[in-house]
């Protein structure tokens, strides 16, 4: 039985972060929204301001690197008499780390939040979106198309679930699901950079990193976009940034 | 001095195609229009269906490839009092030949409505754009990623056209301009296709090839991303379409 | 201490496959050649063969997937007196499985042969290579460009191992390390087809499936290139393959 | 009828350029060899070298871009009882140029020794070949992949003759012809760059930049790979590159 449309977000953080403008754009187009992540206390922050703009949403602690976290994610939105519309992946982070130092547990580290994790959120999505279809949203970076010194294990991961994201869209495109690949290149202006590397932004220029609820926009307008007129890659970079 | 904005849509036929969706996605979208082709008799109707939502439009007769014309264009719109910040460069036709059968006039027929049209719209665009900046679209095609039989003339000119949008983008980005490049892959349902393969877009199916309004949508969020988050590529295909 | 030049060759069956060409070809070549593989019996025909031809062959049981034992293969290469100057990165089966039948333990097997091979083998060849210089060679496939039904966990663990490739390629590649991703596209006449799906081979026709020796012989040309004019990434295909 | 075997090059200069390197590898590898360039003077170098290594060779002058002069070539090839087996295609030099100073008459004259040159000689090559088969072989450049600022002219011709090779490849190789595309990523220690460019090779030091007799190297084992494992394209580029 098919329940009212919802969206779910894998990789919520907090609202500065993508996921939570993610979360936010979808709220503001009408849909109740789902956030998985791992900081309860974070998402809380999402949830938040999505009801105090009126909207609906949950937070369920998931950690998207485990199979029964996720499918238990999809089973609360089915329980709760919703399906699925869109689903957004946006789990993972960046870390450098010269070649020569990767151990094995970095890599599958790298690995388990990159293709592990989507295989796991794009199966659940899939499931839960057909026969009446829906879209499939993974967050890709400048690794996922290219490998460079310092990024080896990162580059790995990212071309990796580009693979899976790919090999989806061919597999269940004909079947009514909208899979799409971003490719965000450059630095994003969230909580993460922020607190990691303070001044970064700033130094930067006006508009010289990304902000999330600009990359929101981009992903709902995928949403959007009618099935005789799909895409499935893009890439988001800043105005100034050299590629 | 810079005049109040405008778009300007080349490569524009009859309403039903890609070029006349474009200009009324701008309209509805704002802007007073400037829509310029080969044949008065089809811009007149593009005219007429937006002057009939209460846009403002004026065709002018141009060919692409000349020049003189191109200018000429951009001239209109300054005399006009406005500056141009969506230019729309969607000209040229993909015609099939033998690698055998091609003659030196057939390439050069497909490079004039390829990289040279698209040099000349360029040059003219960040002539009038700079120093505030705007958007400049290309409309690509699958033959603009790779060459197949019988499409050696087309893809050479899409993929020489799609190497001057990539430099484009990469000299006059940090200036402001933002330059796109579309590929369209699959079947446009337009006026093009229904009056050379009749009977084509109903044999494919309900969505089975590209809807002009659906195209000229993607077109106008391209227009709308702000500058810390651009895209400079992205494809277009039907939900069914084999890649 | 910098010993006599040998060469590496992990992932090596029988002698009439992939890895067993190119341990062929590089003693032909002149170099003392290590095989390692995970079937004792099998590369015994290759040592076998070597020594038939005058050469030198030594086979080294290993997992590469354990990073006790590739370091091992590297630690008997070194306690001989030798370094290796080319090294050969083999491993890994094209195994098909449905998108929502893959699980967990499926993709990890796709990545530990994919990526985590790699990375334990690129590692130890850097190591042992550098500060001289020499020569690694990784395998790759169709997949490892594009994600398709059924593949989604092999395009994965290939895509994934491409990055490593090109990662390993962009930093060592100044310090004299030629790194080589060759991308095969197409069927290989090897033992794994000849057991698996017989007859597949003699049905396709003549020179329309890979025969191991042809694409050994351009990995040692890869091999031979001088530092002033490497390749990085080529594909092998046979003449009737369509791409 | 089909005559000897021979190889023919286009765009050959003096012996220190690419071309010549090609045409001395070419006839070191046993084929009486054929050079077409602009400048005869140059050539005579070129046919002298390979004569006194005890080669076979003639200069015939030719504008790759005149379809009559292209013919003529290939005529005199027939004329002299001789087969081509091996067409190379290393027409076309680098100039930059900032985009609005782009002139139509400029971006011609790259498009005529590109992808208008290209096929006259890829139609001469097929026509000669057929049906036993061959090879021809594309020079391309890092432009032929993207374009970017001061080169978009020269990108739009180098895309636009890959898309031509790439076409060509996917058309006759099932009838046997081996088309290849050589992106050259690099600085080349030819004449051009020498007299254009004093001091530059040797300021960035020794295998800095590409041999032509080493280019030459992999386009002869390019010719010789069997039609079940040709490779399509490839890059060469110096050790020390940054890409």
């Amino acid at each position: 039985m098919t329940g009212a449309p919802a969206a779910v977000v894998f990789g919520v953080g907090p609202v500065e972060g993508v996921g939570g403008a993610v979360a936010l754009r979808a709220a503001t187009g009408g849909l109740p929204v789902y956030v998985a992540g791992r900081h309860p206390d974070k998402m809380a922050g999402v949830v938040a301001a999505i009801e105090a703009q009126g909207g609906t949403a949950r937070a369920i602690p998931c950690d998207a690197t485990d199979k029964a976290e996720v499918d238990a994610v999809f089973a609360a939105v089915a329980a709760d008499g919703r399906t699925p519309r869109l689903v957004v992946f946006n789990v993972g982070g960046n870390w450098p780390q010269g070649f020569l130092d990767i151990t094995p547990g970095f890599l599958e580290g790298m690995w388990r939040q990159g293709p592990l994790a989507g295989l796991l959120v794009g199966q659940g999505a899939v499931r839960a979106m057909l026969p009446d279809g829906g879209t499939m949203i993974f967050t890709g970076a400048s690794a996922s198309m290219r490998g460079k010194p310092m990024f080896a294990a990162f580059a790995s991961a990212k071309a990796g679930l580009r693979a899976i994201a790919q090999s989806m869209a061919r597999e269940f495109g004909p079947q009514g699901i909208h899979v799409a690949h971003v490719v965000i290149d450059g630095v994003v202006a969230g909580d993460r950079v922020r607190s990691l590397l303070p001044g970064l932004i700033e130094g930067k220029g006006e508009d010289a990193t990304l902000a999330p609820p600009d990359i929101a926009e981009t992903y709902w307008q995928l949403h959007l976009q009618p099935r005789c007129a799909w895409t499935h890659e893009l890439e988001l970079r800043p105005y100034a940034e050299v590629w």
